[in-house]
């Protein structure tokens, strides 16, 4: 499959950037020949590092601006005045046709409202969520939403799942993806009216076959499911409790390693695997939050990853991009009796 | 400190009752030689446990009772159904006077709703919380509420908090414990209404010096602050997303050190610190979740666990008992204005 595909990229947003930002594509390009890059933010800038950058400069086109949007910027006041605006104009290179997703370190809730203004949820979609994968016992897990929406309605779960569901098969490549609906307990009677009322409508639903009804927070990294939906507050403290459980482990194991020196050779003697298990649990490997349910492709990177977890958000975007994710999320929702309106009958929570 | 104290225990609840239970309160004994059990059961089986447990038998007095509550009655059937049962009979035993808290590892939606009808909210609290203890960073950390509320409004909040601090203050031992407020950000305008108004309330409470303001899922293991507040629903989740991950990273590390015979040798030099790091994260000894906001010591123990994290449980309940943590959570709600109705002035949501 060849990927000629246009990713617009905000250069300037991320702790690091715009270096991290141009090293990492530099190094998405590896995987991607054929891909290009309009790079938007400070040409004085970038042009010197992109003369450094061999693949970077072939596959980059600079799109000039000095204006950016601060990370403590609100939401707000990014919709009022980031306009010219690195971010901003990345997004709109999608709008414009120019672009075929887009790729931002920069401000989360900025990245999120402009996103949705500029480019309108999708048909049926009534709000969009972000998406990440994790890793578990049993492979890649796509969480849902980790925080684009506080508040959810069961109509809005149950389209997290529909999302889920498309994402699962098509980047995942999982033809029979399990969904679970996160809940403080695995019985029906457990949870609030409003994930009771989101399990009744996906078992009546199209999605059936695939749901598998109340999950709890344990079974993320048991991988019981492919998919777990939540609403936007518990996805993200989920996602974050669970990095943070992750990283007192890691920093645990450096103080055992470093407590002896029989301890030290240990780490010698089991070093193959325990790099092994590191990698994998990297977090930089996960990098790319996606926002799914927008007229385009929108990937977050983390603001705090280097040029190798940039490039990762990359791939994920490219993912979306070749797999023509946003087609197939307007085919299924389809299914699911949308109208042209965007209104949700047989979805109605 | 003598603990010439009473503890009520449902003798029949948990996977391995009444056997862990009698072997978790022979362990506990060592620990709490002045303190007496009130074991609540079956004494066809309990009597010959007890002969085979010398220091259980002297501390213990057997109540007898052949009903018990099953694990999947909801809690309205053992409201009207669980009377006479093992757990009933114990926490009615708290309420008479007998004893002065409970534990138990039966089914946890039955043991809130028994104590709540049975021994009541403490005056000034509307809703009692499930709080319990997980290591960090920078030493343990008070989570709560785990589950008792799946829907919280800000007075629930604001309780939590004042009652997170008092039992820091008492049961961890901390003068000026830091209390955090779970958000998806640390910035003042993140999460819904109810959590920025719970925020305005504590700052403008006696509490204010305490209060650390918002906190994100990585603090927890951080240990950024000393009490975590949430709603139910996120704290369950929270919960068990943790344990998932660290459960995770220890399987995973039992296949590094079994990968390869160099990586056996490495696990033997890393030996010592490795079993360190394994106890310090062992779920047993984080076994024993509280009721708080009750008349009466209220203990949850996992149902899975063993004698080992049962006696943990009872641990956690002598020290609330020790520590009188009813009698000083009173007089806190005292400071913040609960009138004797039980209505709450300066902390209305």
């Amino acid at each position: 499959m060849t990927n000629a595909f246009t990713l617009a990229v905000d250069a300037m947003g991320g702790d690091r950037a715009p270096e991290m930002v141009v090293a990492g594509i530099d190094q998405a390009c590896e995987r991607h020949p054929d891909a290009t890059f309009l790079l938007v933010g400070d040409e004085a800038k970038l042009a010197p590092l992109l003369a450094k950058a061999r693949r970077a400069q072939t596959a980059c086109t600079i799109r000039h601006t000095t204006a950016m949007i601060p990370n403590e910027m609100r939401a707000s006041q990014a919709i009022r005045q980031g306009r010219g605006s690195s971010m901003r104009l990345a997004i709109d290179a999608v709008d414009a046709g120019e672009a075929e997703g887009v790729v931002s370190a920069g401000n989360t809730g900025a990245l999120m409202a402009l996103a949705k203004i500029v480019l309108r949820t999708l048909p049926g979609i009534a709000r969009p969520a972000m998406a990440a994968i994790a890793p578990s016992q049993r492979g890649d897990v796509v969480m849902l939403d980790l925080g684009a929406n506080v508040e959810c309605d069961t109509r809005n779960l149950v389209q997290f799942a529909i999302m889920g569901d498309v994402f699962a098969r098509t980047v995942l490549g999982l033809p029979e993806p399990r969904i679970g609906l996160m809940n403080v307990g695995s019985e029906d009677i457990k949870g609030d009216d409003r994930v009771r009322e989101a399990a009744n409508v996906l078992r009546a639903s199209p999605l059936t076959g695939h749901f598998h009804g109340f999950v709890e927070g344990h079974d993320i990294a048991a991988g019981t499911v492919d998919v777990v939906v939540m609403d936007g507050f518990t996805g993200n403290v989920a996602l974050k409790t669970g990095e943070g459980a992750l990283k007192l482990t890691r920093d645990m194991l450096k103080q055992v390693f470093t407590s002896s020196i029989a301890a030290r050779i240990g780490y010698l003697l089991a070093r193959p695997a325990l790099v092994r298990l590191r990698e994998w649990l990297d977090p930089r490997r996960y990098n790319g939050a996606i926002l799914l349910g927008l007229n385009g492709v929108v990937v977050k990177s983390h603001g705090g990853t280097d040029a190798f977890g940039f490039a990762h958000a990359v791939d994920v975007a490219m993912d979306m991009v070749t797999h023509r994710f946003n087609d197939l999320i307007r085919a299924e929702l389809g299914r699911f009796g949308a109208d042209e309106n965007g209104t949700q009958r047989s979805l109605a929570g």
